[in-house]
């Protein structure tokens, strides 16, 4: 692979609070929402992601792209929320190969309900130490992470 | 809770993208650590930490911490590069009930052979798609977060 381009130190500083910093971040809303809510983060983000379609529904596979997951990974995360009645899987109409999953009543109402203890650790831990400044220019910047990252080849 | 203070939309922007993209980073730098290595992201970063020590070792609850880990998560995910050679546990001989884990020296290796991967995917899928201002940013707004999230109580 050539030569390694190792990190300046102003890169590896972003780098290194930027990881440790989001690991911290995932573990305290996952735990502040778990003890409110009984949900873990990562299902409340399947929910989450589900919720984002006009009819609650997405194939499985958009799913697993979305979250960042493979397809056998989000499948038994799914099962997991299936099983606690908040998301049902059902054959794709338009691909006889292919599952959509979808919210159910009860899945929508753990969101509404779940949603207050989210947003307030979000703001707390996150949004409001920032700047609106520092808010936009890391909208942007991962905007630009996230076109790159899906523009790449599986 | 009292009333809820919904995101602004420039605030739901920065943390969409910053969560989606996030979870697609991982996901991306793990496929490649795991490809190129056989070794998951989540143990590489156990190794990595390790590593930011003099001798190599550190206690399990600090490294619990520093990873945004609960002990019990922690254990098992120790268990498994423990069972690879890459680490071993010790009793810690100040804390009679504490353990400390230890890089050995095959998970330096390790560390060696896997971080030119691993640094060629966080310049490609990251850092160099910053300018050195988003990085300044990007810097101290998450060690402002991650300061926060380590004065938390328990």
């Amino acid at each position: 692979m050539g030569e390694v381009r190792w990190l300046s130190e102003p890169e590896a500083k972003a780098w290194r609070f930027y990881i440790v910093a989001t690991l911290k971040l995932r573990h305290r809303l996952h735990r502040e929402l778990s003890e409110a809510q009984q949900v873990s983060l990562i299902d409340y983000e399947v929910l989450v992601c589900l919720d984002t379609q006009a009819d609650g529904r997405m194939r499985m596979t958009e799913l697993a792209n979305f979250l960042g997951s493979t397809k056998s990974r989000l499948s038994h995360q799914v099962g997991r929320v299936e099983d606690a009645g908040y998301v049902r899987r059902v054959p794709d109409p338009e691909d006889k190969r292919g599952v959509i999953a979808e919210l159910t009543p009860a899945g929508r109402a753990l969101l509404e309900r779940a949603a207050p203890t989210h947003v307030q650790g979000v703001r707390e831990h996150l949004i409001d130490l920032l700047t609106p400044q520092e808010q936009r220019v890391i909208g942007e910047a991962f905007e630009r992470v996230y076109e790159h990252l899906n523009q790449l080849p599986d």
